[in-house]
């Protein structure tokens, strides 16, 4: 097999060795319906809710606050319909570089439910502008609720959502932050940090695809998203994916032992990508805050638009290099970014996310900078 | 380790170890993101695709018609929101032993959005009366949304849902079958089957949890119930649970090509305990049709109440017997069972739910009848 460069973890990430051996005896014999009764059933629930608790203490939350949804998505979906469906919230703040699972979502709750939905600026540097969000809040009659993404998952760009938080404390706004670019990334006070609703998914962190995580401060009480059975404590109906949920919390574990080693070490990757950009490709450029406020794992790069950059996704391909043109669940779509463009709309530059993991190397970069020189 | 009896495959089943090496691929190497576009997604894509075209060819359905989601309840949930919000029932024609995904859906709908809401009557077997059916479809004035379970995961009854499907062809109404106990137990020809929507959960046939199936007759036009990425043909957003679809159709495939020895054998297994507790368990019954109308995979016995009697689950598990009280997701809970009320309330029985599969044997019902006789 060609050996393969994947600098695409922010779309998805490989499945850590001990994560699997974490899942593998609940994939084979401890295989019971959580909700039963006896045994066999104790046993998987006991790991369900053993994850639940680990889940709670590394992002110091209640126990009682950590729902397992099927993932991001089905998490911010649960969060946003209960805002409007449950909270009472008759406005949406949100801004144009949410992704799709957010911003789908909201459009079709203004169109179905006739809610009122606006969108913050967005800054040079891709920032939302949050004293936008404050004359927003200042000007609404009705209660709002503000959903901000955490990182943006396309150019990296971190919002500082306790600032966003205490804002929508002083309007009593409601607040859900889509978190699935920094859960399993970075740590976590729950505890400390003004937000109703939180997200994670855990593939992003070298966990199982299919899971979720959404977390509920304890002093909301919505009605589940998806109704049937009493399971997740009458939150989330449906019988468990109990190896994914074991899978969450074993990842997340393992990212949080190691975030110092792991964080430190990419960021050095992302770095000296950008150094090494800026000495071998002439004009190029960078989307986004390249500074701290920033995720480490995610470099979207500006490359001059020409007949050859144009390719430059498909000739990376063909050289075995992973890469990706915007979020994973777009980058099929010719439209571009709706994120770029939020904030940048040059269209003689063509833009490419690298995505960072623990298991790249310099090596691995040096090659797609030689391949890179090439191609442009 | 204690051997147990594990007889209560109507909850959920062991993952069968050919569907987990199927699905070990994905959980290592095959780990893209199904909708990027360099090789590593393009693997996962492939991967999908191909398991919607095994489901679709297996239930004789167009790969286009089959949807994969996060299990059972999912699927209900979506058929039954999309019913209301996207096909404009404003009527809907239910019965009250329908499984939680549906009835708490559809009574969160009625008042939610004003939805008439009408449960058909239980004959004294535990059918539904579809004179009844007829009846209100010809009585209502309003568009119609029919639901109605293929087979009871309590009672094992089996419902005609051709005869359901035709009826409500005459009256145009919309036609939902929760098939979750039925799909990978029998065989199902959906071209010919008068029916909208059905529902799959790969738990209940040897599959993985997490995942399940929802077929869209290609005739119905919805909206995607989780909104966010162009996933599953923008009809169910959220980065794809690939090895759980890669188990779907693995669980499938090998439960329709063993259908005819797998369901011989365990009708046997059913026939020989029911033989067994007449001729051993004075004041035994059964709740349901016990005839070929129902579920070979299920059995539901009704007990004499006595002081023993009601600690019988307990003492089941206490020599290591698997069995339920009703349904796994209300199991824990002590109000018993919403389908045994509806047409039977004796309060002198006590209901426990045998439900077999392929792994067990005429020894385990021999071992199971000797603690019975012993506990009552
Ligand atoms: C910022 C962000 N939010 C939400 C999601 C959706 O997560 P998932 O696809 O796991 O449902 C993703 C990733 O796809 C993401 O990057
Ligand atoms: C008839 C029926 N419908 C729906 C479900 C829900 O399926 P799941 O729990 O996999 O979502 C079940 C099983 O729990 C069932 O037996």
């Amino acid at each position: 097999m060609t050996k393969r460069i994947y600098f695409d973890n922010a779309a998805t990430t490989p499945l850590d060795p001990e994560v699997l051996a974490a899942m593998m005896p609940y994939l084979t014999e401890h295989f019971g319906n959580p909700s039963s009764i006896y045994s066999y059933g104790r046993e998987t629930r006991m790991g369900i809710e053993n994850a639940r608790k680990t889940v709670a203490k590394l992002l110091n939350a209640h126990p009682a606050e950590i729902f397992f949804t099927s993932g991001g998505t089905e998490s911010s979906n649960t969060a946003i319909n209960a805002a409007i469906a449950d909270l009472g919230c008759k406005h949406i703040i949100t801004s144009p570089i949410e992704h799709h699972a957010t911003l789908h979502t909201v459009e079709h709750l203004q169109n179905a439910h006739n809610i009122k939905l606006s969108y913050l600026k967005i800054l040079e540097n891709g920032h939302v502008d949050l004293h936008h969000l404050e004359q927003i809040l200042a000007d609404s009659k009705e209660k709002c609720f503000v959903t901000l993404m955490h990182a943006n998952n396309e150019i990296g760009n971190i919002t500082d959502i306790e600032a966003v938080g205490n804002i929508c404390k002083k309007f009593n706004a409601i607040f859900h932050s889509d978190t699935v670019q920094t859960v399993g990334h970075f740590p976590f006070n729950l505890r400390e940090l003004p937000v109703h609703f939180i997200t994670g998914a855990a593939h992003k962190f070298h966990g199982p695809k299919g899971v979720g995580m959404l977390y509920i401060n304890e002093n909301i009480k919505i009605h589940p998203f998806i109704q049937g059975g009493a399971q997740e404590r009458n939150m989330r109906a449906g019988t468990e994916n109990v190896y994914g949920i074991i899978g969450f919390a074993k990842a997340l574990e393992l990212a949080t032992a190691n975030y110092e080693t792991n964080s430190t070490y990419i960021r050095s990757l992302k770095t000296y990508m950008m150094e090494q950009l800026k000495m071998h490709i002439p004009g190029i450029g960078f989307n986004g805050d390249t500074s701290n406020n920033s995720l480490y794992t995610v470099l979207n790069v500006s490359f001059p638009k020409t007949e050859k950059s144009e390719m430059l996704l498909f000739n990376l391909d063909i050289h075995n290099i992973c890469a990706s043109g915007g979020s994973a669940c777009t980058s099929g779509a010719d439209q571009g970014s709706h994120v770029i463009r939020a904030f940048n709309n040059n269209p003689n530059k063509v833009a490419v996310r690298f995505s960072f993991s623990k298991h790249n190397t310099k090596e691995e970069i040096d090659e797609v900078i030689q391949h890179l020189k090439t191609m442009i």
